[in-house]
């Protein structure tokens, strides 16, 4: 069946015979080649965490940024493309800034999701009004991750320009066997410790490689100090104590 | 014949030798993809009710928003690509806000429909007066419930911009059994009670999982408050009466 | 001999071989998937009627417009894709209301039909000043009625943005059976009541259902009152004398 | 060889590797599906006369018009797609008004005649400067008629954008065999009454129907008159004397 | 290898695997489709000598333009399609006028033909700052005679925007011959009329017709008179001296 | 499976049913068709070095610039396309230039590396505000080399626009090699000299050629004298240095 | 392996699976159908010659334009595309005079053959800018030769948009057995007339016919003189020298 599939994905944004949208599934197919990235939401705070694959030893792996703060308490884990996810990110940081200069408030979760899945549903659109519109979806997912009077949220965005809230989520390559893991150990009593425990034990399950404070990298949003991402020490703190 | 049918479905808006606007067809098809949505008429108000389909028990099913608001006196039910039915629904919104600012009256009920078909009918257009304009047909169809002078009224639309009023009508992927199910019950004297109870005996009819107030939601439009969607406390007691 | 024929239709608008545009053929095809719809003329005005094809009796009739007023002293019937007749009819509105602010005095009935056949003609063209122009042909027909000084005159146009005058006409799917019988039974000194008795039936004998007040629609244009669409009563009251 | 033509003729403006354009071969193919139209030139005036195929009994003929005034001493008819001749006439139309308006004089046949032509001739282009630019060659062939310093004149167009002038000219699907009629009996002394019947004699042996005064549309353009449609009485007078 | 060639044509400006244009070339094509054209170059003036197919004896031939004044001191013959000739030399009158109003000066021979030949080359493009650009190649070759401070000249200009200087030139249908006749016959020390005895003897061979003042156009440019067409009488008078 | 794939790259941005950008992919495959450039960092600056394949004797080697300066603290080596990398430094240096006109300050040599990237991603946009936005991704990859308040860093830039941090790295026709060299011989602790003897040992490793001062070039960025390109003389010194 | 290749080329601007620019190959083919142009460079000014084939003996080969001046101190041979190579000299021109004017200098021949390059590189863009933007890469290739502070210089460019400097270098369908022909007997220390005399012999080598003032061209820029064009006698003098 796979012929009569190729007829009706080549125009980026047009409906199969059964309804369906290609170019959108092959970019969420994008995201399952990506690494594997995690995210648990607790009532103290929402912990993000995700694999780095670092293809060369002598690639410095802080440069590889899978984890970005979009605002003071907002932050994001991606997996897909990278340079994709740069822009939806660049998207959200000025969304975020904007709503915060016009109204001196800082914007809600929901909001800076639903400006990021905005963008993406636009692709192939001949708008001409902003600078990055793309010709094809964005092939990223990222989990967003904030706390605002509603308290802290964890939020997933896909291709299709669709949000969902979700207590725990897991995106990329590892994402089936570590969806199942939640869901198995995620209780909503958690402590933002607990949280941290599970998504590196998720982590660890789904990587090849050891896990270490190299190839993995963990963030948080938490009322008292926004967003944060661990730095090497804290990280092989928590790290140590996981496996303790 | 399907390979035959191929041969006219790519441009997003041409005809077939047989009169047909296939892209449209199949957006239709993707509406059929979708979750079963339910809306029936009485003279005391409208209700809506819709399946929601939670693939992860770590889902907030509160965040799977399938009924929305248009205005205080207006709103809606969607089956297909919920990202889809963001745009449109924004769009009633700032229509219905235009029109109120403008005339100093509530937009009625039908020029609400009237204008979310007239949008749903230009995609393809090279026209550039929009921020949202669409590349291919909405792959959304919608149950617009509200009140106006001409009393409550449920209306239907779908991808090709046409819309109907009906007494009562089911879309989405059990829509077939749903609306022969809604044919033998429906009687134009039914309360809103009753009408409750109708909405959630069809769903519950074709849902595979058992009924309760975290998988489906239910909204109405009254005289007295407007559009509500009701709180989980309310559905619940709904449920129980129905069941009783 | 299909297949050389979907060779040029997908250019919207390019001849084939022998000379012939396939999409405007094509459009002309979705009008013989429509409702049967009746036009006739006298010397005292014109009558439309319409079939209401109901796919369910839950569906308010009274929503599907297939007979519109342009103007006080124009109206217009339909056959083909609705929401394709809501954006012609439009622009024939505006055409007519342009004109009486502009000359301070009615359209003439040729003057609005051509005006809507030049829209039609235009499909596909890269031109920007109109906010509705198509991407495809209109797959519409229309029968628009009206008076001017040149007394009462229908009017029939098809998606190629050709026009003529006709005493009567059938267009739709049945339209072949009705025109013949139109042929048989009309003369020039019909009465406005003898074309009320003719119009409804040529449709029933075309209609499947049982024809009452429900599944037909009759409108008519004359001196004294302008254009009018029969409301339940008084189309009962036709519908029953002329079945007496 | 049909399979090979078929490459190249899709985009609407492309020489095939023999250096033709078949887009505009096509173009002239729908005049050869057109109804029959002549045209003859003598020194007292020009004769235009077409057939009118009335396909109903119901269709006011009077509506179908196939020849038409471009300006008081110049007039067109016209074989092949209705729709696209009257674009080319208005465009005759408002060439040959504003020559007057700006010259105070009346615009010359043959510089109306290329105007048409230049318009034809730019059909497929990204041009933005006209409302009613084609993508499409013009389906159409018009023999345009009129009086100058030069005298009485008759052109030809065709969709290529070529025009020449004749002595006498048949167009439209029987124009072989008129043509040769034509130049049988034509000769440069005819007087304006003998160039009527020669025109109605060489229409009569083309047309399948007995030829009378309302399948026939006949004018002429003189010196005293002008351009002018002979009226229904004017014609059956004419039809006598040439029957005679 | 047809099919293969096929593969790079369509678009209109695309080179083949072999460095070659192909929609340039089948313009080339075009050119040998239409009438021959000569042009002989003396020290006294160029003359230019075209034949004339009339494809109906009722057709006037003097309506068939083959060889038009483009400036007092210019003038051009043509071979291939008449319409694109017609934009081609409208191009190079408003260029030669505008040098003379700019520079109060005669515009050179060559600088008039490369001014179309920048017109030639531009085919395809999206500029939008001329009313008459192409979308494929102008499918015509022209020979451009006249005279200037470097005395009398003859240039041939071809569909790719190339163009060079030649003592005789043939173009069209019967070049090939035409131009080995033109080799063996021609003599740099010529007269004039010995130049337009040379033309018509060429013309004549490639000829089917009897060749007579209706069948051939004769022009010239020379320091005394500049560009004249000659008239008939002339025209007789010459060839009865050829042919004496 | 090659043919599926051909299916899919057309389009310059769409994804594969596999989730892949294939156009990005073959630009990709263009810098392995590249000469070999090594970067290599240590504390006290970056060395850059690149293999220069003269085709001919009679090439100036000195013209083939394959090491560019961006600004005083910031240089490039590239493989790939010459021309693609001449268009992504001059917007590296106009993004330095304006950066430091605007704020006073050096620009960071990751910001610099994020604007090139960005720059990358944007190919077949519809962006019209940059004189040089490509319709094809960049054939080509950076090695870009700089110091600022950070140290001396090395960026890595690949035609997907994303961009990593290394230690040292290896790009084109024999990076494979390369980089597997200098996972050996690198160590953090490395002194300028000893960078430059392995870059310069590296490149010998994967020449055909014996390496010499006109077929290798290097550069290196230290803080006392930020950004050059050795001379012959001083190349000529390391090469003897790193050969004895 | 030829069909799979047809699959990639089609588009103007795309990369094959290999990383090819299959359009920007076919153009350098074009080239290889092009007449022979040498260039040598010397320390007193650097040498231009190219062959001219005359395919008529009836063509001025003095209008034959392959070699041209650009500016007093700078030239330049093609081989290719005759119309092509006008539109990028002109670019050439007009850059080298806006430099003049605005720095008062004269521009460098790096610079100028730079601005040349930044054109080819631009095909298949939908920049609006200017005037002669190609929808395909320039089928043709330049030596370009000149003298700045840097002494005399020759550069070449080829349709990749790609330049670099030479000693000496051969394009054209002979530049394989002439660039082997140049290495051959090249030496640095050549004077001009040594460079004229190698040009000369080159192309009389890959010349059929007999070398002569007629069917070469010489040039040559030197400090004293400039760029000149060796008229017909110098021409003949250097060959008597040369074959002395």
């Amino acid at each position: 069946m796979f012929l009569t599939r190729s007829e009706y994905d080549r125009g980026v944004n047009t409906f199969s015979p059964e309804g369906r949208l290609f170019q959108v599934e092959y970019a969420i197919e994008a995201i399952k080649l990506g690494s594997t990235t995690v995210g648990v939401r607790t009532r103290d705070g929402v912990v993000l965490g995700v694999e780095k694959r670092t293809q060369s030893p002598l690639l410095e792996s802080s440069s590889v940024e899978k984890i970005m703060e979009i605002d003071r308490h907002l932050g994001c884990a991606m997996s897909g493309l990278t340079a994709d996810a740069r822009t939806m990110i660049d998207h959200a940081r000025v969304t975020s800034q904007n709503h915060a200069f016009t109204y001196d408030e800082k914007i809600k979760v929901e909001s800076v999701t639903q400006s990021v899945c905005d963008l993406a549903l636009r692709f192939g659109e001949s708008v001409e009004d902003e600078g990055a519109m793309m010709s094809r979806p964005f092939g990223v997912a990222l989990l967003i991750a904030g706390i605002d009077e509603l308290g802290p949220q964890l939020f997933h965005t896909d291709p299709s320009g669709t949000f969902m809230r979700y207590e725990a989520k897991a995106i990329g390559s590892g994402s089936e066997a570590a969806q199942s893991e939640l869901q198995d150990k995620y209780h909503s009593q958690m402590t933002l410790e607990e949280a941290q425990n599970l998504t590196l034990r998720v982590l660890k399950q789904v990587m090849e490689e050891k896990l270490d404070q190299h190839n993995v990298e963990l963030a948080q949003v938490t009322v008292d100090k926004g967003f944060e991402i661990l730095d090497e020490e804290s990280l092989k703190a928590v790290i140590d104590r996981m496996q303790s």
